[in-house]
C-alpha cells in the first residue's frame, strides 16, 4: 500500500510535534510536559481500526511501537508503558504510547482527561523532540 | 516459550469470566453489562509489557486481538474498537479489547474509571460466554 492520500488529522496536527517518519508511521510527540508520549499514526488513507490494516502491516505497526516503545523505556526509564489505539475522538488509526510513573499526575489511572494539557516551552520540546529523533532514526524491520 | 508458572493474576480473576484459551492467550469476559469487553492475557509467567514477550509471540498476541477484535464486531457492531495495553493497576501482561458505541456510559471517553462495575445476570454471563467460545472456536494463526 502507498501513502497516497494520507494527510495527518488536525487536532492531531494541532496537540503535537512531529518527531519523525518510521517506514510505516509519522511519530509525533504530544505537546504535554506532564507524560512523555508519542503518537503513532501510519501513514495509510482512510484507516480507523488497528484491524484495518493489512495483516503485514498491522505486524509492522507493532515493530514500530516496539522500536519507539524502548527508545521511551531507555530515557525515561517508565514504570510501566500504556500503549493504546483508541480513537473515539479521533477517528484516523493513531496509537498512544505513553510513559508511566508512580509519581505522575494521573497514576495509577490512563491519562486521557485527566487534566488541561501543559505544553512544553519551545525550546524544550524542540529540544526533546531533535533528541528523539536521533534515538528513533536506528529503526530497522 | 511454555506456560510454565502462568497464574492468571486474581485481581483479573475476580473481575472477569473464562471465555477459553486461544493458543498464546486466555480470553476473559470483564463482568460488566455497561460494555462488551474482552481481555487477552497471554499466558506466560513473568510478563509485564508487550514488548517483554518475544517478538513472534508479540505478533501472535496481535493475530488474536485482531481474531477476538472481528468476533466483538461481527457481534456488537461497535462504532469503535478500544484496544488497550495499559497495566497500572494489574501488573500482568493483559490487553482490553472494548466495543465501543457512541451512546455508551462513557461516550468518547475512556471506559475505565468512569462508573462501577455493573455485572451481568448469571444466566446473561453464561450465555454470552457461551456464545463467544463458540465464536472464537474458529482462530487459526
Amino acid at each position: 500500500m502507498s501513502e497516497a492520500g494520507f494527510e495527518l488529522h488536525p487536532r492531531l496536527a494541532a496537540d503535537t510535534a512531529v518527531v519523525c517518519d518510521l517506514p510505516l508511521s509519522r511519530v509525533l510527540l504530544m505537546d504535554d510536559a506532564a507524560w512523555p508520549w508519542l503518537i503513532l499514526v501510519p501513514r495509510r488513507a482512510g484507516m480507523r481500526e488497528w484491524l484495518d490494516l493489512a495483516r503485514p502491516e498491522q505486524h509492522h505497526l507493532l515493530d514500530e511501537i516496539d522500536h519507539a516503545g524502548r527508545v521511551l523505556q531507555a530515557r525515561f526509564k517508565p514504570d510501566k508503558l500504556n500503549i493504546a489505539a483508541l480513537g473515539n475522538m479521533v477517528e484516523q488509526l493513531h496509537v498512544h504510547l505513553i510513559a508511566r510513573h508512580r509519581e505522575d499526575p494521573a497514576w495509577p489511572h490512563p491519562v486521557w482527561g485527566r487534566q488541561p494539557r501543559t505544553p512544553y516551552s519551545q525550546a524544550r520540546r524542540e529540544a526533546l523532540v531533535e533528541t528523539l529523533r536521533g534515538s528513533l532514526a536506528g529503526f530497522e524491520s
